[in-house]
């Protein structure tokens, strides 16, 4: 589905021209692959309420898609990363070949990025035009629409927060790291998709707010899963590094526990350190570990998942709902094990 | 209309805290002043073919200033800019905070560009959300956010030719640059504008034909002005440097012009010097003049405007398409005045 509508604006482009049509064509690689957690979400809410209509449902679930494409490929420019799951993202892609043209380093990685904050622009629009108004009443229209703009509406939030708590000097509390993190990924790649998914299937209103309890509480286990990936997550299975937290000072549940401890003074002046070494970076692992973070970032994962679970009880939800989530939860918990 | 759209978001923004409905707050201040130039062309062309709902045109209207306002804060996000009419922008806000609390410049400047693509974003998404579905049939609708997603297709495509021609070591000729131009600007500030209002106010196959040849036209006439302005310009009167082009090497029309006289040789070491002198861009002025390239923009932009002019006696016009539209020509051709 999502594919074939990029290969669509891609011969779309064609038209414009072939720089243009090299653009769409590196957005449709940068958008295929991966787990397609969002469409799945949207599908297994969709089909647990007994929707049938499969196709309309799969449109729903590209819009997440996306939007997820747009945010990580915004992400990465604010991140300045030009890399994702090992090679190089769209920035980098247009980064490399402007320098492997003679175009100095600085001025490739701007390019790179620059190519990078149109690619996003053009995911979001599409993200914001996929869904097909014929195919469904015009209340559910409307409906989709809006939890597409506040999945929009709250990760920009999340974004910004998450921004400006890295740059402060002080250290967020747990609270304030929890709702970020919701903000920037939990409601658009978890709460979002299930509503969207439900609200489609014609869900009423306490199947809804019980669905938004799970998804608000699996995708904060998630984002947690996610930042212990960050720090001790084994690099060849993720993709993802794990020096780059530290080296960034990303505001994570876990310098927010440590921050609260009287470890904290010994591992703060290494937060945040650009040219942080692999040694020093392997021994804040363990300081973080000694002062207890990583072990109740573990609890409060595991924790937020039975939560989640425990919304799954509500007698406004099908029975279907349970097993369509079982395995969504034993995902999110198995990714630290 | 745009104001009180604005204002709603920053209130919803407040529950979920000060730092993001500060954001909204500055956005709100980004969007407003400045000519509204998209609203009133959609406004024009609605009254022109008789509409008389103008709440809702007004609405069409907003969306393409919202349009507007993204493609702007990304825009100045590409070109590094931190100013836009002698004051700072939404990423020079952010930087100069950053700034003034210690944090040093080079990471300043990144997060106020991080704002801006956030901020972007979110003026986007709310281009794409603003038009109303239930005032208007659903066949209206869809062509009209038809015009919208068409407009970000297209003009992402001339971003990325604009940075694609200004990296590059070769001049591109004088019909790649009023493509480009036109792709950039032409069809999202006159082009599609005009477009909406006309659908909404329901103009038929042949009018609609007439008024994109005047709005493409009209709209590389604009341009061209503009590249005239950002070398040749007043400066207190336009808030717009006459050295950043220069500086930049920005591909415009009278580069693509000059690259074709035997002057070129002696321009060319010029053309993307970031360090240039006030001294030598005044030198660069007058070796473009000389080498024809003033005169020869000058005259295009008027032969644009005459051609955008004769589109308008069209017997698929109403004749009160001439009387709106007089002052959109005579006010493009007089800034260069």
């Amino acid at each position: 589905m999502l594919d074939g509508f990029l290969l669509e604006q891609t011969r779309r482009a064609e038209e414009i021209g072939p720089r243009y049509s090299t653009l769409w064509e590196r957005l449709r690689r940068n958008a295929s692959g991966g787990k397609r957690l969002r469409p799945v979400l949207v599908l297994a809410a969709y089909e647990a309420f007994g929707g049938t209509d499969l196709d309309t449902a799969a449109r729903v679930g590209a819009a997440f898609e996306l939007l997820h494409t747009a945010l990580i490929l915004h992400d990465d420019v604010i991140d300045r990363d030009f890399v994702r799951r090992g090679t190089p993202n769209l920035s980098g892609e247009y980064r490399d070949i402007a320098h492997t043209a003679g175009i100095p380093l600085p001025h490739a990685e701007h390019r790179g990025a620059s190519a990078a904050v149109i690619a996003g622009d053009l995911a979001l629009t599409a993200a914001l035009t996929i869904v097909p108004r014929d195919r469904m009443s015009p209340e559910t229209y409307d409906r989709i629409q809006g939890v597409l703009d506040d999945a929009v509406f709250r990760s920009a939030a999340g974004e910004l927060l998450d921004i400006e708590y890295t740059l402060g000097p002080d250290i967020p509390s747990i609270d304030d790291v929890l709702h970020m993190e919701r903000l920037k990924t939990a409601v658009y790649s978890f709460e979002a998709p299930l509503r969207a998914g439900a609200v489609l299937a014609g869900a009423q209103k306490e199947a809804l707010s019980a669905l938004e309890g799970f998804g608000h509480n699996i995708g904060v286990a998630y984002q947690i899963v996610d930042d212990l990936l960050g720090v001790y997550g084994d690099e060849k299975q993720t993709g993802k590094s794990i020096i780059g937290d530290l080296r960034e000072g990303k505001r994570t549940v876990l310098i927010a526990y440590a921050a609260t401890t009287p470890g904290w003074a010994a591992i703060a002046p290494f937060i945040g350190r650009e040219d942080l070494s692999e040694s020093q970076a392997a021994w804040l692992r363990q300081a973080l570990e000694n002062a207890g973070a990583r072990g109740f970032a573990e609890a409060l994962a595991r924790q937020c998942a039975n939560t989640a679970w425990s919304y799954l009880a509500s007698p406004a939800l099908p029975d279907t709902v349970r097993d369509e989530f079982k395995s969504i939860v034993v995902d999110v918990l198995e990714r630290v094990r």
